[in-house]
């Protein structure tokens, strides 16, 4: 099961950390954008060609150390079309490499239209008589404020294809709890009492892991966690830990350690007792190292994840 | 302003109508895909070829008595990068012909990679000393589970380059309400008060719709709309009357008309007394006219079109 292979992968290589491959034209050397500027213009495709150029570089530097790489959609859907191309070679190319990736799309959508997104990054579509894979992803992560129709889609294609998505539950940002902290009640309770369980007063974040975990139940894998895991900031520690106390069968992406603030101790929250059932996210401090040390972006970004491993076993295991 | 001049367009053609650009593979009349599979084979190229030929018919088809267009990204995605090429084309094709073009992506993220989407579908990007602009939308839709700072960025940007967003309110599917119907209260209140106003027990949508007005109340134009445009379902005609009354300063964008099951009577419900402030959106029943007609699919098309426009103005003016 695809989530069994993420975790077997994280136990081989003994680092639950996934690199974000965020890659904002700030971030990419400006040597190799400038190579692709020569060849092809200030244009988006060579754009495009300079970050698949740069991701290469970093997947090579990475794929012997780190389990998994998460590249984010909308550092690829801001160079157009050429650079959805550069997203998709990226997959192909962390995979052929043996990394898992999690595609950072957050799609959403009513049902005919999540099947769409699920076929497009987990799935097939067919054309005439041949069945095509248009990004064939590892795990996607999905929005889930449409409801469990806006989800079953993902889940029927992840199961059909043997794939995951990651569900937003807690995220990292500043702003997160204004929507995602909100206590809340059911239609038709009484006006007087919000729900409560286990002493706590729920919350929309809480309610929504619930939902995940209701609606994919049966998908369970052999290290006890569904095909629908849940995006948990590591900038909200305490709530992180309820979160993991409450949802045992879910798989936690962690993002917001190191860039964002989060530490080691707190993405630690987001880990069951016997180290497993997380991955943590870590973008700029990786693939950006080479701003503050110098030298080979390659190079700066695997010494910055063989730090952030080392960190994370004392910390986890 | 950007939703001043979707609403001229409405009130010059007098039909307050979006066809949405849902092109699944089976709503593409099937000797256009043969065409394009026996000159590229059965690969991704061809179906997105065949779905932006597909899209050029219903554009010249439809210019000149719909206002706008709203290509739902989920299907180009499907396609691959290739797919998302014909979403660019067929938003370039669409403008070029005067209409308005929203995109349906339902984007969301942290404030950093939201101004990427931001940049990808309503501004633009800087490669070298050329400012570039991926895809170009007059509008995009986007989901505000992260809060303001996830939505901050589509703001500015829409701002900078006169764009706007619509983002999602009360959805029109089966499951929208699972979660946004819930009862909220805020943190720190005290556990037996739910927050009320105009005697009416807040739901999780109606403050997704009081934050979007509130951190987008600078922008207003005209006629009196902001930049920030909310999906409100025809499908849930009774919570679009209550938003409605309550969302003063926010255009709606309304899905859910035809196929999906709401009435002209019920859409009628998201616009404002004067007859503006609101656009109904129609796929299926129109792009895939034909498959009920037979005979050419763009004239299907139009004659739907055209229903649709007559049933609209009964109702609405």
């Amino acid at each position: 099961m695809s989530f069994d292979r993420l975790q077997e992968r994280i136990d081989k290589l003994q680092n639950p950390t996934v690199v974000g491959l965020d890659p904002a034209l700030g971030h990419v050397p400006p040597e190799i954008l400038e190579k692709h500027i020569l060849e092809k213009g200030e244009t988006l495709e060579a754009a495009a060609g300079a970050v698949f150029e740069f991701n290469q570089g970093l997947v090579d530097a990475l794929s012997d150390i780190v389990p998994a790489v998460k590249p984010q959609s909308a550092y690829y859907e801001a160079l157009g079309p050429e650079g959805v191309f550069a997203l998709k070679h990226t997959c192909d190319y962390a995979k052929s490499k043996g990394m898992y990736v999690i595609c950072d799309g957050k799609r959403n959508d009513i049902g005919s239209t999540a099947e769409a997104y699920s076929a497009a990054y987990l799935g097939a579509i067919k054309v005439g008589g041949s069945e095509l894979r248009p990004f064939d992803a590892d795990a996607l992560t999905v929005n889930a404020y449409l409801g469990s129709d806006g989800i079953k889609p993902f889940i029927e294609m992840a199961v059909k294809y043997d794939k995951a998505v990651f569900a937003l539950v807690k995220t990292s940002n500043p702003s997160a709890g204004e929507l995602q902290d909100m206590l809340i009640g059911k239609k038709g309770d009484d006006s007087s009492s919000f729900r409560k369980e286990s002493g706590e007063t729920a919350t929309l974040y809480s309610a929504v892991g619930d939902l995940m975990e209701e609606i994919s139940r049966d998908t369970i894998g052999k290290y006890g966690y569904t095909r629908v895991g849940a995006v948990v900031g590591a900038t909200y520690p305490e709530q992180a830990e309820f979160l993991r106390a409450r949802l045992k069968n879910t798989f936690f992406l962690v993002p917001g350690y190191g860039a964002q603030g989060g530490s080691a101790a707190e993405a630690a929250r987001a880990f069951s007792a016997d180290g497993r059932g997380a991955i943590v996210n870590s973008s700029r401090a990786i693939i950006a190292a080479w701003k503050k040390t110098g030298g080979s972006y390659a190079a700066a970004a695997r010494e910055e994840a063989l730090r952030m491993r080392d960190e994370l076993r004392r910390t986890i295991y």
